[in-house]
C-alpha cells in the first residue's frame, strides 16, 4: 500500500474544499505511474483513518474521480483506479516531491524556423530620463478617459458593446479619423480606407505579414526605428539601407538601388526621420512618389509624430499625393497620449484593408474596443485637440529650454540640431566618450539615457542617440542636464 | 494662370486656419503636377483679390509653403514653385474634382503569398439570440472594473504605469496567476513559465508562429473551432482530422495517425471539446499524454470554459500532468468576465515563453496594461471569484432550463445530450430542417442562431450547431425556444 498520508497533503489555506485538493493529487499520482491501473484503493474508512479526515470527505474525494473517470467501483469488492487507463511508467516517487518548474525534457525548438533575436526592453524606473522621444502621459485627459472607459462598461447594450466586434475597429472611430485624415492631412479616403491597430508596431507587423515575402527587398534609412527592422526581418525581407541626411533618407539613392534591384517596399517616417529627427524635403517627397510609381514599390509611410511639428504647419504625408493606392499611412494615439494606451491606424486601399482585417481576426481577433469607444469620445467633444494643443505648447518650450541648456553646459560634449518637431533632440556625443559606459554610470545618479545600441539595422553602437524632452518637465530637463554635466 | 479662384477651396467649418487650407490645397497641386515646378505664383495681392481674402492671409500661406520648402523667393521678381522639385506628369484637372477614395491603380496583391480566406463575423443587434456561446456580460463586475481603470489612469507613478511594459504582461497578475493555477489545476509552474495574451486566438496565434513551419502535420478533432484551424492553415500546416465521440477526442484514432506520420503538434479542448461540449475520458487523457511523449508532438490544449463545469470540479488539465513539456497549456478571462476585454493566458517551457515574449514585441509591443492591472486588483480582492461562482450558478440554471425547454417543445426537431460544461448545448438538427434557411428566417423575429458553417475544418454545412444559453435570461431563453418552435 502506498504511504497516502505523506502523498496526500491538504492545505488548508487553498481556495479548494479538501474533497478537491486530495482528488485532484491522487488524479497526479495515476498520471505519474505512481498508482497503477487496477489498482486497489483503501476503503473510504481506511483512508479516512490515514488521513485523519472524517468519512464523509473520502466519499466525496472518492465520488468526484468515479464522475470523472480516474475511479471504478466493483460491487461487494471495493474501488479501483480505472482498470481501462493506458499503463504508465512508473516514476521515482522522489520526482514528486521536487515541485520544481523545470520540465523533464525541454521540447527541441532547434527543429522549428530560425527566429530573430529580439532584445528585451526594460522600463525605466530612475526619477530622470532623457528617453526615446515618448509623450508626457502626466499631461493626458486621463480623468475624460477613464469616466468614458465607465460609460463604455456600464451604458449601452451591454451585448454588442462588450461583445465581439469588427477587427476593422469601431466604425464611429474610423468615420472621425477618416474626417479628420482627409481636413487636416491632405488624404482622400472613406471609411473603408482605415483599420484601427495596437499602435505602430501593431501595423507594421500586419503589412509585414501581407506583403513581405522571404527574400523580398525592403529600403530603410541607414538609421531607424528597430521595431520597424525586425518586422522586416522576421518575414525573411532583405533590408537595403540609404544614407540619412539633414533632409531626410536621401532619395537619390533609392533611386540606385531601384535601377539595379526589384524593391517591395520602403518604410520612412517622412515627418521627422526617427532617429535623427530630419524632415523629408519637398522635392524628395515629391521624387520619391514618382519612385514608387515608376520601379512598383509600396511606401510604408509612419507619421507617429505628425502632431508635434515646432517651426511651420504640420507637413502633409507623402500619402495626401498617392493617386496609386502605393503608399501604407500609419498614424498613433500611443505617441500621443500614452504608450500604454495602444492604438493607431493604418490607411491603404479597400483591398490591402480588407487582406488586414482578416489577418487581424486570427491573431487578436479584434482590437481593444473599450479604448476605441473611449477615444471617439474624446476625439468629438474636442478633448484630444486641446490635449494635443497643450502638449504641443509644453513641448515647444521644453524643446528650447533643454536646447538651450544642452549648448549653454555642454556645448564641446554634444552635437545636435534643433528639431524641427518630435519629442526628442539626436544628439552626437564626442568621440570620446563611451556612451553604454556613461549610460550605465548616469543610473547611480537616477538619470536614463539610452546606450545608443539600437539606432542601427547592425545594431551596432556609434556615438548618436536620442535625448527625449518631451516627458520631462523643464525643472527636470535643466536637472538631467546638470547630471549629465557633472558625469561626462 | 491657373483658375486660383476654382482650384483654392475655403471650407470655413474647418479646425484647420485658412493660410493652412490654402498651403495643403496648393502642396496637392504641385504634387499632382497641375502647378509645374518653378512656376510664378501670382503676387500676395493679385491672390488676396482672386481669393478675396487680405493680403497678410496671403502672406502666411506663401511663407508656410516657402518654410515647408515647396515655394522659393527670387528678390525682386516674386514667388514660385521650388525649381529643384522633380517635375510630374501633369494630370487632367478633372480627376482632381473627384474626391473618390478610389485609387487609380491597385498594388498588386497577385505577387504576395497566398492568403486565408477568413470569413467575416458580424455581431448579432437581435434582441434575442442562441450564441457560439458567449458569457452574459451583463453578469460581469464592470463598476468594480471601471473603478480599477480609473486608479490605474490617475494613480501611481504614472511613467512607469502608462508608458512602455514588459511583454510578457504585468508581473503582478503573472504571481496571481502562477499560484492560482498551481493551486487549482494542478500545474506546477513559476512565472517564467506564463505569457499573458490577448484572449486564447492571440495565444493559438503566437504559438502557431512559434512552432509551426510549412507542410507540418496538425491534428485537430473532425469539428474543431475555426479560429485554431484558420492559424494553424496560415502557418501552411496539413490539418488531419481524427474523430470526436461523446467522451472527446478519439484517441486511437491519433494513435494510428502517428504511425504513419511525423505529427508536430496537436490541439485539443479537453475540457469541453469545441464545439461538441464532450469531456475528454481520463483514459483518454493519459494515453494522449503518453503518444505525444513517444510520438514527440506537442499539444495546445485551449481550457477557456474551465469555470463552467457543472457535474462534478472542474477536471484537471493535460498540462497538470505534463512533465516534458509538451503542452502548451492556454486560458481566458475574455469568455469569463466579456469578449471585448481581450485576455488570456499561455503556459509552457521557460524557452518557448521567451521566444513567445520576443515575438510579441514586433507584434503589438505589449499586452494591455491596464486590463492586465485591473484584472490583477480584482483577482486579488476575490471579486473575479464572486463573479465566476455567480455566474456558474446561473448558468447551470440556464442550462437546466433551457435543456428541459427545448425536450419539451422540440423533442422530435433537436436532438442533443445535456452539456457537462461550458455554455451551449450541440444540437443536432432533424435532416429535413435546413439550418442556414432557418437562421436567415429567424432573424425577422428576431432571434439570431448559427448557419452551422464554421465548425468543421472543410466549412461544409451539416446540421448541428451549438446553441448557446449563458449569455439569456431564463425568460429569454424561453422566448427563443418559442420561437425556434413557430419556425421549424
Amino acid at each position: 500500500m502506498l504511504p497516502f498520508k505523506t502523498l496526500l497533503q491538504i492545505d488548508s489555506n487553498s481556495r479548494q474544499a479538501i474533497f478537491q485538493q486530495l482528488a485532484n493529487q491522487l488524479i497526479q499520482l495515476i498520471q505519474d505511474g505512481t498508482l497503477q491501473t487496477g489498482e486497489r484503493l483503501p476503503s473510504t474508512r481506511q483512508m479516512g483513518e490515514f488521513l485523519n479526515l472524517h468519512r464523509k470527505t473520502i466519499v466525496s474525494f472518492y465520488d468526484e474521480l468515479i464522475a470523472q473517470g480516474w475511479l471504478e467501483t466493483a460491487i461487494g469488492s471495493g474501488t479501483f483506479v480505472t482498470k481501462t487507463l493506458p499503463i504508465h511508467q512508473n516514476q521515482s516517487l522522489l520526482s514528486l516531491e521536487t515541485s520544481s518548474s523545470e520540465f523533464v525534457n525541454a521540447p527541441v525548438l532547434a527543429e522549428k524556423k530560425t527566429f530573430l533575436d529580439i532584445p528585451a526592453l526594460s522600463a525605466s524606473s530612475t526619477s530622470l530620463r532623457l528617453d526615446d522621444g515618448f509623450p508626457d502621459v502626466r499631461l493626458a485627459p486621463m480623468e475624460e478617459l477613464s469616466r468614458a472607459f465607465r460609460r463604455y462598461l456600464t451604458a449601452g447594450n451591454p451585448y454588442t458593446r462588450l461583445g465581439y466586434t469588427d477587427p476593422k475597429g469601431s466604425l464611429r472611430l474610423r468615420n472621425f479619423l477618416v474626417d479628420y485624415l482627409n481636413n487636416s492631412r491632405g488624404l482622400r479616403i472613406s471609411t473603408e480606407n482605415i483599420l484601427i491597430t495596437r499602435g505602430t508596431m501593431n501595423a507594421v507587423f500586419l503589412a509585414s505579414q501581407l506583403l513581405l515575402n522571404r527574400g523580398d527587398n525592403v529600403i530603410v534609412g541607414e538609421t531607424n526605428w528597430s521595431g520597424a527592422n525586425m518586422n522586416f526581418q522576421n518575414c525573411g525581407a532583405n533590408l537595403l539601407t540609404v544614407p540619412i541626411d539633414d533632409f531626410g533618407m536621401v532619395v537619390d539613392a533609392v533611386e540606385e538601388i531601384c535601377l539595379k534591384k526589384q524593391v517591395r517596399l520602403l518604410f520612412i517616417t517622412s515627418h521627422h526621420h526617427y532617429p535623427t529627427t530630419a524632415t523629408l524635403r519637398a522635392d524628395r517627397r515629391l521624387k520619391l512618389l514618382q519612385l514608387s510609381e515608376k520601379h512598383g514599390f509600396m511606401i510604408l509611410e509612419d507619421d507617429y509624430d505628425y502632431d508635434f511639428h515646432y517651426q511651420s504647419s504640420p507637413h502633409l504625408p507623402l500619402a495626401s499625393a498617392d493617386r496609386q493606392g502605393t503608399v501604407l499611412y500609419m498614424g498613433s494615439f500611443s505617441k500621443s497620449i500614452a504608450p500604454a494606451l495602444r492604438i493607431g491606424y493604418l490607411v491603404a486601399t479597400k483591398e490591402i484593408i480588407e487582406r488586414l482585417a482578416q489577418l487581424r481576426r486570427i491573431i487578436d481577433r479584434q482590437g481593444d474596443s473599450m479604448l476605441e469607444y473611449g477615444l471617439a469620445e474624446l476625439l468629438e467633444e474636442g478633448i484630444i485637440k486641446r490635449h494635443l494643443r497643450k502638449s504641443l505648447k509644453n513641448y515647444r518650450q521644453r524643446r528650447d529650454i533643454f536646447c538651450e541648456a544642452l549648448s549653454t553646459e555642454l556645448k564641446d560634449k554634444i552635437q545636435f540640431n534643433i528639431p524641427e518637431g518630435g519629442m526628442a533632440v539626436w544628439a552626437k556625443f564626442s568621440a570620446e566618450i563611451n556612451l553604454p559606459k556613461l549610460s550605465e554610470s548616469l543610473l547611480k545618479d537616477g538619470l536614463s539615457i539610452s546606450t545608443g545600441r539600437s539606432y542601427r539595422f547592425d545594431n551596432q553602437s556609434f556615438n548618436e542617440i536620442r535625448l527625449g524632452f518631451a516627458s520631462s518637465t523643464e525643472d527636470e530637463l535643466l536637472r538631467s542636464v546638470e547630471v549629465l554635466k557633472m558625469r561626462i
